[in-house]
């Protein structure tokens, strides 16, 4: 089978990750980098002088540059598209710059890449598309050699939504985590030790409760099954633990804020997913 | 053989899971409670009428009380202690404040239940104890009764510290959790959706890298190997999306924070895990 033409837009750590990755599956690649000497070291590549020549050697175009400014420039290079074109934007742009790019690109994709450029063609990598149905299913063959790809829906805004999503879940955990690591670190013993034998799987037990929040978040009801807001709420000791350690509790603060609000709202009876309700209405004052 | 007698003071819900799973497994078991009605239907187990008698009772009492204050109020009614009782606190303290109870106790171990009460006794329960080596060691087989039994030190103060650490990391990521239900809410999809098919699999990929965090912690060295502190805080997309969905980003607001101030300081080469440097001196201005 013939494997068809990609052209890659952009060569910083993930482009050439994702160039490479075509290479090596056999498909003819073009790419353009704004400095020429980053696709240098690509065996395999032809290399184009400028956007309109990458952009007119192949059917599809896969655009990954430093951010949605850059994307702009690119497109702008490119002149006009047809829909034999198939644009896959995989910077990070915000879903209302998805959506306008898509309103001038006949045939446009976003994509969010759920992984490091080290995991690109590994089962590990992840990437979340969303955009014309017509144009992934076309494709679809290709963008699997990058990793497992997911279509999310027509709009082309839900990937980026997506994927900083779990991106915000992400420094959650991580955040939790050097709170934990702080605290520890201040009695003198091993980090490493107490996240291999304690945290991991306290974490991976947890984890298993977080379906049942979605379930919460989706049907609207809160009801506590086990320690209720109010329960949670009553003392403050990991902020008061923190502060005898020498231990900035900045990273909880905003959580704890949250659980003493939705308790004083009349929430006390109900779950801590119950504070997502306070999310999702601005905050006095236009914080956050 | 002869099981030994336990006292458990205290039969809120915690409580009354540990009473049980002891009379279950057929130690003699005497409560007390400030209320005494609550261990009525207690089958199996003797109830005292004040705190100094459940604590004559047994070579073993346990407290599980509201709070600090209430053990204090509860070892104040039990009158002189000798080192032939043990008395295991399971009421969350500071670890200041069960340095000071240890000070007092001639023979007294700490612990923290990382479980809730439907869990006591199951493998899934952890319950971390410090203070005295030579008392866990003669007691352990009727700890093992109540979950899964870890001796941390003879720092009376672990327990209580690594039970608050475990307790920041999980709302860390229930806290990142919430905030990516609340943009995946706002597009209007199921969150139950998103949460099965993509961010556990997610959060489980991502908390592999929380050991090599943990790594750098320890050896202070946090040169980035994928995604440095400056790329990381180079564009603020989460809070930019957000705010657009009308989600309040607040939950990573301090992250973020975190990640610019890191940079303005030198740290724009390390890995994510360099902020835990920040969490461990004052603020100025005294947050946290």
């Amino acid at each position: 089978m013939t494997k068809i033409p990609v052209s890659v837009l952009g060569l910083g750590r993930m482009g050439r990750a994702l160039a490479g990755a075509l290479i090596a599956a056999g498909h003819p690649t073009t790419v353009w980098n704004r400095t020429p000497s980053r696709a240098a070291d690509l065996d395999g590549a032809v290399v184009a002088p400028d956007v309109a020549t990458a952009v007119a050697a192949s059917p599809l175009v896969i655009v990954c540059v430093l951010d949605h400014a850059a994307v702009e420039d690119v497109l702008a290079a490119a002149g006009p598209l047809s829909d034999a074109v198939t644009v896959v934007n995989l910077t990070t742009s915000t879903p209302s710059q998805t959506r306008a790019l898509a309103r001038r690109v006949p045939s446009y994709l976003d994509g969010g890449i759920m992984a490091i450029p080290s995991l690109i063609a590994t089962p590990a990598a992840v990437i979340l598309y969303s955009g014309s149905p017509e144009a992934f299913a076309a494709h679809r063959p290709v963008l699997e050699v990058l990793g497992g790809a997911q279509h999310l829906g027509a709009d082309p805004g839900l990937a980026s939504l997506y994927d900083l999503a779990l991106l915000a879940a992400m420094y959650g955990m991580f955040g939790g985590f050097l709170h934990a690591a702080a605290l520890v670190r201040s009695t003198g013993r091993p980090v490493a030790e107490f996240t291999s034998a304690l945290l991991l799987p306290w974490l991976s037990a947890m984890l298993t409760a977080v379906p049942g929040m979605a379930e919460q978040v989706d049907s609207g009801d809160y009801a506590a099954r086990d320690a209720s807001l109010a329960m949670q709420a009553g003392t403050d000791t990991i902020t008061e633990v923190s502060r005898e350690q020498g231990v900035s509790a900045e990273l909880y603060a905003p959580m704890r804020a949250l659980m003493v609000r939705a308790v004083a709202e009349g929430r006390g009876g109900d779950d801590l997913a119950s504070v997502v309700e306070l999310l999702v209405r601005p905050t006095v004052g236009g914080a956050g």
